[in-house]
């Protein structure tokens, strides 16, 4: 269980990575990571402004590029790490992509799916409900978003 | 109104040519179409199988072909035409495109996200809240779904 914690920290720490690799396209932080068996299987960060797509969010991006990966739509024995807790259509598509595990840093309050708003992957009527779990790196998950926002909202001011 | 909704039936059949283009597939039959001042933009069937993507539904390929077709993530002043209910995961990314409308044929007892079992569109929370218009062709939308699992289920009697 300790082992666990330890590895789940620095899975998040290499999601982390990929938040800040989305600030170099100046999209909003987030970063995501699937892992198998201890190896990271695909990884991504949300890319919605560069690529003008509405679903490029980091987890939905990560899913597809695990499934192509692995050449299958079942991730079956898969752990999904992302800093920020899922929205409705990635916590939906963890659902359909029978993800093991889902590990996430920050809540979202305002849209967050994973127990903020609503808990789409604990809903019993779906026939598929991975283990969530909340909370790790929660602040240096949240920090990178909001330094991102508040630097946003300086530009505006200035400019 | 009247004319709307003569509109809405004339899509939904072209949405189900869809549905039955996923059947050469073997794919579950489910269609979409995204129209912009009576225009369509985008169409996408149900791919899961073939292209072993847990995210390959109607919705989120057409949702992604419309944002590409456009050159935007914004798909404001865009109708999605869908045989079946969508799922939380479609749900989420109709929200999440700002979609003005959808019109879906068959309800989702099981996992129809905007009325069966919960309504992502039609929360309040989201800053975002499309018009939904259901059980156009729900009829025809629902029997091309029982029809191919009825035959799923015959052939594997038979084999």
């Amino acid at each position: 269980m300790e082992e666990e914690k330890k590895l789940d920290v620095a899975f998040m720490q290499e999601a982390l990575k990929e938040a800040e690799e989305a600030l170099e396209y100046d999209e909003v932080p987030v970063g995501a990571l699937i892992v198998m068996g201890g190896k990271v299987v695909a990884r991504a960060h949300n890319m919605r402004e560069t690529s003008q797509d509405a679903t490029a969010h980091a987890e939905l991006l990560a899913i597809r590029k695990a499934c192509e990966a692995l050449k299958t739509w079942r991730l079956v024995g898969c752990t999904l790490y992302v800093t920020l807790e899922p929205c409705p259509m990635c916590a939906g598509a963890i659902v359909l992509s029978r993800l093991d595990r889902v590990v996430f840093g920050a809540s979202d309050p305002k849209a967050g799916a994973c127990g903020s708003l609503m808990n789409i992957p604990g809903d019993d009527r779906f026939n598929h409900r991975p283990e969530i779990v909340p909370g790790v790196l929660a602040e240096e998950c949240a920090r990178i978003l909001k330094d991102f926002f508040m630097q946003k909202r300086q530009k505006n001011i200035l400019t």
